[in-house]
Order: C-alpha cells, then sequence, then structure tokens
C-alpha cells in the first residue's frame, strides 16, 4: 500500500535533523521520500495520513523484554528477590500452557506497539504451536524472537532453536531470531562457548540477516559469586572477564543490564563492541541498582534501551522508559546534562536498529522501511513546543501515539489497534489468568 | 447535583481498603454513601456514572507545584542550574504578563486534572487580576495559592498577600492560601520569622481554614553556604537546624524537596511535624540528588508527594511521580521492599491532605468531599488484575483517568475536560508563547 504522511515535524534521526511542517512517502514497506510538505502532491492517489500539530519519529525499538510475561503484571511486587521468583513468578510460569504464552505475549505486544514501539527484542520458552514470534507476527509487529537457554535442559533447548531458527528466522520480512543464553551463571561454560558457535554458524549462513546473541549480563551484585559456586571456574569476581576469557563477547553480543561493572568491565565491553541495553525502570524495580551509562558512553560502549518484561516494569512504554533513562543519571551523578533528550532519543532509535544488527530500522529516510510513529502535540501537556526532542522525552506518554506503521502497514489508527479485536483479547487475557490459578490452586 | 458512582472497585484509602463491585454516592459537595453496588438502588434519580471494570480513588493531591509555569515546558533543558534559571527561565518570566500566567496555569491545571490530580498546593508570583487562584476556580479545580516571597521585594509581597488572603482564602470552598516564603537563602531570618507569625495570625482568624506555611528546603546541597554569605548568620551547616532555630518550623510548615538532610535533621523535621514534600521527578532533572524518604518515614517524618513545575518535570502526571517516587529508593537502598505501592498511594492522597491541613480530602467515605477519580482499567496495560495498588502506581498512566469530580461537580466526562474549551487554551497558550518570545527578543 501507499501512504503520504503530511504535516507535522519528522524527526528523522538521520543528519537531516528535524523537517518542518514535513511529509514522508511510503511505498510497500519502505519510505521512498521524505522532505517538505510541499513533496505531497508528487504523490497522487497515496492514503493520506494528517500529522498536522503531531510529531513523526522513527518506531521505537525496545531491545530488552519477554513479552510472553503479559499475564504477570502486578501479579507479586515489592518483595525480595528469590521470594518473588520462587514464589510467585516461577510457580505462576510453571503452569503456563502454549496458548497462555501466546495470549500474554499478544497482550504486552498490543500495549507495547499502541505506545509507539515497533520492533522489540524479546527472550522467553519457547514453544512449537504458539509462542511469541506468532503474537509479533499476528499483530504485524517486528521483533527478534529467542528461546532461553540453561544448562539443565541442554537438549531440549538445541532442538528447540533448531525449529525456531528454520520456522521463523526472516518469517514475513518482520521477525528473527537470536541465540538466548540466560546468564552465564546459568549457563555453564561450555554451553556458553556452544551456543556462542551456533550463533557463528547462522551468521555464516544468512549473514544479511545476522543473529545475535541476547542475554543477561551483571544485572545483580553476586553473579560472579554464582558462576565459581555453580560451575567451579575462575572468574577474577567478573562475570565480564569471565565471557571475555570464554570468548563470546562481539558485536553480536546484547547484553541486557549491564549494571554492576567496573571500568576494566566497561573498556572491556567497548572493545568487543558489546551491545549494552539499559533498563533503568526494571533495575529500579528490582533494586538492581543503576548502570553506570554516562561512564560507558564515555568510554564508547553502545547504548540501547529496554523495558524489561512488565513484571518488572509493569508498563511496556518505552517513552516512561527514555524519561528515567535520561534522569536517572542526573540524579545520581549530580549534573544535568548528562543523558541529555537527543542523546536519549537515539539510544531507542538508531542505536537500537544497530544493537539488533537489524539494516534500514530507527531512522526516517528513503530506503529505510516503513516504521514510523506519529505523535499527536496537540494536548496541553505537549503546548506550546519548543522542543522536539524535549517533549518526545521528557513530556511525551504512551497513550499520545495515534498512528503506528510497521512495515509500510498501518497497525494503529487514531489509536486504535487495526490487526486484533482489542476486546476479545483482553477477555482471552482474564480468562487466561483465571485458568492459571486455578491450575495452581488445584 | 446528585451522582452514583456505580460498580469498580473503589480503593477507599480507609480503614474499609478496596470494595470490589461497589458504589460511591454523591450530593451536592459531599460524598454521602459507600458500599457495594447495591446501595445503588437505593438512590433514585441520581446520575449514573459507570465505573465497571474501573478503579475508583480519591482524587490525586499533588503537594508542590507552580502551576504557573505552564509556558515554559521544554523551553530549556539538560543545562546546569545557574545556567537553567539566568539565561532561560528568569529572563523568559520577567516578560510573562498576568494574562500569560492566567493561561500558564490554566494549561497546567488542566493536564494535572485529566491526569487524575483534585487538588493542588502552587507557589507563583501573585498579580491582582489574573493569576493562579483564578485558573483553579475558572477550571473548578481545589488548590492552595501562595505569593513566593523574597527579601527583595518584603513590602510589595506583603500588600500581595493581604490581597490574596482576603479575595481567595475560602473562596468556593475550593481555594485557599498559603504563606510562601521561597527558601530560607532567599528570605532573611527576620522575614522568615515575620512570615511565620503572618501564618500564625491567619490561624487564630480561621481555625477552620487553615493557612500552611509553604517553602522549599533543603532542596539542593549548598543553602547553608549560601544563608552564611547572604545573611552572616551561623546555620552550623543545617538549613533545617537553621530554621528550627528560628522558630518558624511547626505543623504547618510545608517543606518541598527534603533532599540534603542529616539524621539530626530528619529528627527535626520528625519533632517539628513538617509536611515534606516529596519531589522525586523534579530532584533528579535538576540533579538536586536523591531525598533520603525511606529514612524519613523509618524516623517518623510525614512525607507528601509533589510533581513541582513542568519545567522540572515536564509533566504534571501524579501517576507518574508515584512511580518515580516507588522505584528510585528501591534502586538506591537496594531493597524492593521499601516504598510499596500502597504507601505511595497513601502519599498522594491521605497524607496529601494532612500535608495541606485540608480536612475531608483523600479519602472515600460518606462525609468527605467529593474529590473522586475513576480510572479505566480496560486496558491492555491494565489487564488482567490482581492488585489494585499495585496496577495505581506502577501500571497506570494519567491518560488512563475517565472521570474526575471536584466538590461534587464533574469536571473531566469520558476523559474529556467539561469546564473550559480546550481547543481555545491550546490556541492561547501558542498565542501567549509567542508574544513572551516577541517580547524576549526585541
Amino acid at each position: 500500500m501507499e501512504f503520504k504522511i503530511v504535516g507535522g515535524s519528522i524527526v528523522t534521526m538521520s543528519e537531516r535533523g528535524i523537517i518542518r511542517d514535513g511529509c514522508v512517502i511510503v511505498e510497500d514497506d519502505r519510505i521512498v521520500d521524505v522532505g517538505s510538505r510541499s513533496i505531497a502532491s508528487r504523490y497522487h492517489g497515496y492514503e493520506e495520513i494528517d500529522a498536522d500539530k503531531c510529531v513523526v519519529i522513527p518506531g521505537l525499538i525496545n531491545c530488552h523484554h519477554h513479552i510472553a510475561m503479559g499475564l504477570l503484571r502486578g501479579y507479586a511486587d515489592d518483595l525480595i528477590l528469590t521470594e518473588w521468583l520462587e514464589k510467585w513468578v516461577w510457580p505462576f510460569e510453571s503452569k503456563l500452557t502454549g496458548y497462555d504464552i501466546y495470549i500474554g505475549a499478544l497482550l504486552t505486544s498490543t500495549e507495547t506497539l499502541l505506545s509507539g514501539c515497533t520492533t522489540v527484542n524479546t527472550m522467553y520458552h519457547y514453544s512449537y504451536d504458539y509462542n511469541e514470534a506468532k503474537a509479533l507476527l499476528d499483530l504485524g509487529m517486528r521483533g527478534v524472537v529467542g528461546h532461553v537457554c540453561f544448562s539443565w535442559r541442554r537438549e531440549d533447548d538445541l532442538k528447540l532453536i533448531e525449529h525456531l531458527y528454520r520456522v521463523w528466522h526472516g518469517k514475513d520480512g518482520r521477525i528473527r531470531v537470536s541465540v538466548d543464553p540466560h546468564a552465564c551463571y546459568t549457563v555453564d561454560p561450555n554451553y556458553l562457548v556452544e551456543l556462542h558457535n551456533l550463533c557463528i554458524e547462522f551468521n555464516k549462513k544468512n549473514p544479511e540477516t545476522p543473529v545475535i546473541l541476547h542475554t543477561h549480563l551483571a544485572e545483580t551484585e553476586d553473579e560472579a559469586n554464582r558462576v565459581e559456586k555453580t560451575f567451579g571456574v575462575e572468574t577474577g569476581g567478573s562475570v565480564v572477564r569471565y565471557m571475555d576469557k570464554l570468548g563470546v563477547l562481539d558485536r553480536y553480543t546484547v547484553a541486557a543490564h549491564c549494571v554492576h561493572l567496573s571500568s576494566e568491565d566497561i573498556s572491556i565491553l567497548a572493545r568487543r563492541r558489546v551491545k549494552a541495553v539499559h533498563c533503568p525502570v526494571s533495575n529500579l524495580k528490582l533494586s538492581s541498582g543503576i548502570a553506570p551509562i554516562p561512564a560507558m558512553l564515555r568510554e564508547g560502549v553502545h547504548i540501547a534501551i529496554g523495558t524489561d518484561s512488565v513484571c518488572s516494569h509493569n508498563r511496556s512504554d518505552m517513552f516512561e522508559t527514555m524519561k528515567f533513562a535520561a534522569l536517572i543519571h542526573k540524579g545520581v551523578y549530580k549534573d544535568p546534562t548528562v543523558m541529555p533528550a537527543s542523546l536519549v532519543l537515539k539510544a531507542a532509535t538508531v542505536s537500537g536498529a544497530e544493537a539488533l544488527m537489524w539494516r534500514g530500522l530507527g531512522v526516517i529516510e528513503a530506503g529505510y522501511y516503513a516504521d514510523i510513529v506519529v505523535v499527536d502535540f496537540r494536548k496541553p501537556h505537549l503546548t506550546p513546543l519548543y522542543d522536539e526532542y524535549s517533549h518526545l522525552v521528557y513530556a511525551v506518554r504512551g497513550s499520545d501515539v495515534k498512528y503506528v506503521m510497521v512495515n509500510g502497514r498501518l497497525l494503529v489508527d487514531n489509536g486504535c489497534i487495526t490487526t486484533i479485536d482489542l476486546e476479545w483479547l483482553l477477555d482471552e487475557a482474564i480468562k487466561a489468568r483465571d485458568r492459571v490459578l486455578e491450575r495452581l490452586h488445584s
């Protein structure tokens, strides 16, 4: 289909900066022209999207998520980590069927999309029929889907990854897969290396559609200890150094959290071109701490942004996450100039695309994929306007999103989702929750 | 008018806790009955508000604001404090007319109300014709309005306070006034004592409608130094101890920020029954630091919550502010059990009412004022529901607010403001901004 998005400020995230009273032309899955409003007249018969008094941005890219956990939001909060996991989250998850996972993933994705995010990087237990990939496909979103791997189920994992890769990698141009060791304290060193080699193999086969290695890294303080106790190996107190010595850190590595890092760790991440995913809301809620993002940026570490699951964020809203990312370091470092708005928006767009190694995302320019978000600025909290970056990071709410396009398809039209019946989904989510609770208490 | 709000969970914030599938009956400005849905049938001819699949809460109370600054949102960000104030904020403010202040205040109040806050405690330069009080009155909101006092304009201040008190205190049952020394480093000790005495006088005259003393306290690290340098007095390094020795701290004192406190300071605030207003978002954005709220709560300091202006928060949304208040201390103290959701909601309702010494607010019970907010939970980010407190603090956005009632009057109806023409207001705000910029650059 062909669209012209007319009017408003186009925040291109390219060297062209912001085009005011602009126009974006879309044909099929691509952006084909970007300029001032006047170019609109060149394109006849294109469906027009009115972006007057709006701001047009590239679709936001959420680089760390577990979208399947949609049914667990608010099930348990304000608890110490072990109690939260062992008494609440894991027992609940053990009762989820594939269909429940699908409904949870659809629920989270719907919220994510309505809040202006078009691409999500997600990790969960893969199952054959219903899974996260199917939810993204059905909704029309773009995503990288991984199966979370643990030492204790290595054989099953490898079968599941093989299936995931075969069925889903490259699907519809919108789904890619990743290799996801859960973390270095739950995956033994041999298995870590094996998974890393699998990733390399995949990338030799299809260098055009890279497979990333998605993992949790340095989220909590005790990880090095846990590695040493569990696997009887030396870490020298640093999981980053340990993983680097195993040879599993490289530019394909997408490392969520990166909270507890020494300056040597930061240097390693920069040297290995690891993509660090900052998840500030989750890190606060689970008391993990505050990642040293300004120091990492100074040393040249690549920084993207993620929400983490709605269990530890409670809202899959990248706008809210950007605000936390922009503010928390100003308070901690006592410097209001760190993490300025434009840098944070870059982390949530351009740097997100680079982290996932997905070319053609994160920028509004001819040749890029038509993943576009139109934010309605005709609101009391967004009027008047001085600086688009400032409003986008500090004042916009996910609910201000008016139109969302993914791969040239209009998925959110005037704030409403077009590809699924929202009322059906909400009813299904309630029924799924009831079924899980029944299984739990029977 | 008479209303019945039928269905949904009523989060009473009283010892009755949550009433599921409940009903709230309103007559004139008061709540007259609260119970299960079945009580609805007793009240005939009352206008019905459908709260099915909603959560009903007391109107949120924002205890520190400068609502007049609505035109400055996003005008300047990510700058060091002195540059921000001296090169940007103050020059802009010097060009504001009374009408601009009124429009700015109306703009902020509208956003505030749409986000579920019904009462605001605000401080700004008072002017006779157009001012913050008029904006709140016209919109239908409830508020405490103060004129900010500085040593350099003592005589003008005292005239303005006299006018503010005479014209506005008790107006329409919705407006009260406060006495607002800006801070102890901008108000000399004699003037501080004078203002405190004025507050005492007012309270002798009208003990039924208390006048609070609203000030900024310990927001930045260097305040004691500034007091010593400016006024040539000893502080012993503590502004709290200094103000206590002056005798100006008591249960009428509403102290915004309270970031830089020693344990002795905390004891003083508790002993004097000072009301501390936690403004976590502003404190992060301006790099003030992080207030020691968990320690203050342990010592018995009264804690309310405020946004501060949209210049330093960029969103007058108490839901967002509650989330920051709940999360930031979990991360800093590395303890996920501090600041649980129900405690944070209490700070934004019951404790806010107590801080402003406004009886009859913050609770949904018979006899209380009908300041009521209905939040629509039929959303993908609020479905399914396990715990109302968790969703209210961690997952609700201000934009989920469906109905807002203040003093028994329906001000937000199905998400739309009923008392002003929003389109007119947005146009006026843009015109006002343009006029100010023209004056600035001419």
